[in-house]
């Protein structure tokens, strides 16, 4: 429980108060959450109200990107304003011996700043391949070649990762030291992703084959 | 992509514009959504920025709660003021033959409102014994009874689902018609979370058996 691991919040509203000491402002360990979980919650001012959508974010280098309809309300509302990205993984169900210890093994990353829209169509077009790509490698170049409207309906935003934190927290319960001598059993009841078995679409041509790199993907 | 699955939305913003043809307002499915799917995202403002902050959430009738630390920023922060609590579940990547059909298989919901303080000790009691047998039940009465020190020291926030919507996205992907014919494997890759086996905590009294219930957790 020392403070050892989080010395250096880069921001007050990112220093962690809360248990503390899950808490990492290194990057090594806000990229590899980054990286194994590309559903982020994109937190936004929108009229006065918080709004918190859920859409997919993908990492280069030391910023965070996501995309999306150019004239869709998450797009428009979160361009050059404050907001909040956030991104978690369950790990699993940490069954104390005292309810007010129950808690859950996680990994979560938080990141603040004001996203930029990238404008250039062949920047676009890059980091858009490079999206597709991080599911299934090599996937860009088999798929029907992108056109220049779909690049222009399309909005990318990118956010820095200089404001960022990560709390983990994984391992047994910790219950108050009288507790142990209580009758009941504690343990950790693990919780993953999985990914099934791929479901071809019934519409495909007869000669196509499900791509090698698929079986490649994780998540988690 | 008919508008009859989406005719009353309760309010503006809960409304969804962006792919209207997934939106759900009905209370059967977004119970299912919220009773699937513990973890939410509740996203407000704090110092003039949004946050968002992952919590564990569950429903009791027509209404959503969650637990925190009394003093915690994210409880004193949303206790009356506006929040956006999201739910989301992912249950697949679906591969098109272009990049921008590219899509993911999801079940999300998002509520509105302005939380409420449940201050009543015995009523905060009652809701937590239903949030730990939640997971497992009958679990709350094998644990180290809960003091009133427990009590005071957690706050339980709750919302009604007035103001909730759903968005649900499943099977195949949908390409233009003319990108049908373009050999490529189109599908979906399926995607869901999986309970492991559960670790015992080495600290564990020799007599202590794993309860029956836990084997009934499921989750997603």
């Amino acid at each position: 429980m020392s403070d050892a691991a989080s010395p250096n919040a880069p921001s007050n509203r990112s220093r962690i108060n809360r248990y503390r000491w899950l808490a990492h402002y290194d990057k090594e360990t806000i990229y590899a959450i980054l990286d194994a979980m590309p559903v982020a919650h994109i937190g936004y001012i929108h009229d006065g109200n918080p709004i918190v959508t859920p859409t997919l974010q993908w990492r280069e280098g030391n910023r965070v990107y996501w995309h999306g309809a150019a004239h869709g309300r998450m797009m428009t509302a979160t361009d050059g304003a404050e907001v909040c990205l956030t991104v978690s993984i369950l790990d699993g169900l940490v069954l104390a011996r005292a309810a007010f210890n129950f808690n859950i093994n996680h990994r979560s990353v938080m990141v603040f700043g004001r996203p930029e829209a990238v404008t250039d169509p062949q920047e676009k077009t890059r980091l858009l391949k490079r999206f597709v790509d991080g599911y299934v490698p090599g996937q860009w170049d088999r798929l029907r070649p992108v056109t220049s409207q779909e690049i222009n309906a399309t909005t990318i935003l990118s956010l820095p990762l200089s404001e960022a934190s990560a709390k983990l927290r994984a391992g047994p319960p910790e219950d108050n030291d009288d507790d142990y001598a209580f009758p009941v059993w504690a343990g950790v009841l693990p919780i993953r992703l999985s990914v099934g078995v791929p479901q071809p679409d019934p519409r495909n041509l007869a000669e196509v084959t499900v791509p090698e790199t698929l079986s490649a993907f994780s998540i988690g």
